[in-house]
């Protein structure tokens, strides 16, 4: 008899800056929780071992995917290393209308993309404990060069002002806890009014 | 560094039509869950065994009670039996300026006091999977003559009317589902920007 906004999915947008972890949470959460969908972005890379079309990836080519682009079929696209990566806007959109909540992780630029071409959505900011925090978890990664630390941290920074655009802020100070809140947020959603 | 609005907590009103089982929703959710307080009622009802000022009531005159409601020291008051019950806004506001979350379990008429008379809150209806199960809960309380029986099934028909000035919509159709919804909500909250 009564509905919530169960008919219709809710897009989850979780973001943040590089290195805080978003990947790390995306993926407790999938295994903990299965009542979302993790959104399979589109690519022009070649498939790598094991990678399966739909679900790893959409693959495609890079004339189709900048005919893609053109029909406005990407809630958000960038480039990356001669790469085309983006988010299929039919798929998105196939997938709410089912009743399934999607989640998509995201940076900061490719959230502004989502909530510019998308009318909906709920956008989770994902932010370290300290700006140390941060800086520690990119030396971690050990992979980069001292400029580009530099540059991260300096594109953090800035990327922390844009918190008042988002609905939601979550400090990934332990990951369950941050995985915990998440959680708590798409149930949460699910039953507003 | 970063804060959500953890600095003042939040006043969480639970509401919904009677016996829908917005008692044993709190209960159970403050068994597992003590990150929230109960809100403690103000009453002109004598105490009863064991009971202790301040935890289960904060027990007070007739007299004091229409003192106060003149005050306006109450976010809700209502008189039940020829007793006065009420809630205090000063322990309300005294533990959300704490840092706290406060729940308040209510009954509808209640619930729309608060949302006159506080300018703040977050309003959870608590619903009947369907009018047959409620009045099945009803019968099951045994306490209620037909005629009695009858005017709340007329009420609650009424009051399910009010959902739009909720916040988050909950279908009692499980008390555990029931309660990691309300609980999801409480953390959600916390998180909101």
């Amino acid at each position: 008899m009564l509905k919530t906004n169960e008919n219709r999915g809710n897009l989850i947008i979780l973001s943040g800056p590089s290195a805080v972890g978003k990947g790390t949470v995306l993926r407790a959460l999938l295994e903990e929780y299965d009542d979302v969908c993790y959104s399979v972005s589109a690519t022009t890379r070649e498939p790598r071992k094991g990678e399966v079309n739909g679900v790893h990836y959409f693959f495609m080519s890079q004339d189709k995917f900048k005919e893609s682009i053109e029909n406005n079929e990407f809630i958000e696209w960038a480039k990356v290393h001669n790469n085309y990566y983006g988010t299929p806007r039919n798929y998105v959109e196939d997938t709410l209308k089912s009743g399934k909540d999607v989640i998509l992780e995201i940076d900061i630029q490719g959230a502004r993309q989502v909530a510019d071409s998308f009318s909906e959505g709920v956008f989770v900011f994902l932010a370290p404990p300290s700006m140390e925090e941060l800086k520690s978890r990119i030396y971690k990664r050990g992979t980069e060069t001292e400029d580009v630390i530099q540059t991260r941290m300096s594109n953090a920074t800035k990327e922390l002002e844009e918190i008042d655009r988002y609905d939601y802020l979550i400090i990934n100070d332990e990951v369950e806890n941050a995985v915990n809140k998440l959680k708590s947020i798409i149930i949460a959603e699910r039953c507003k009014i």
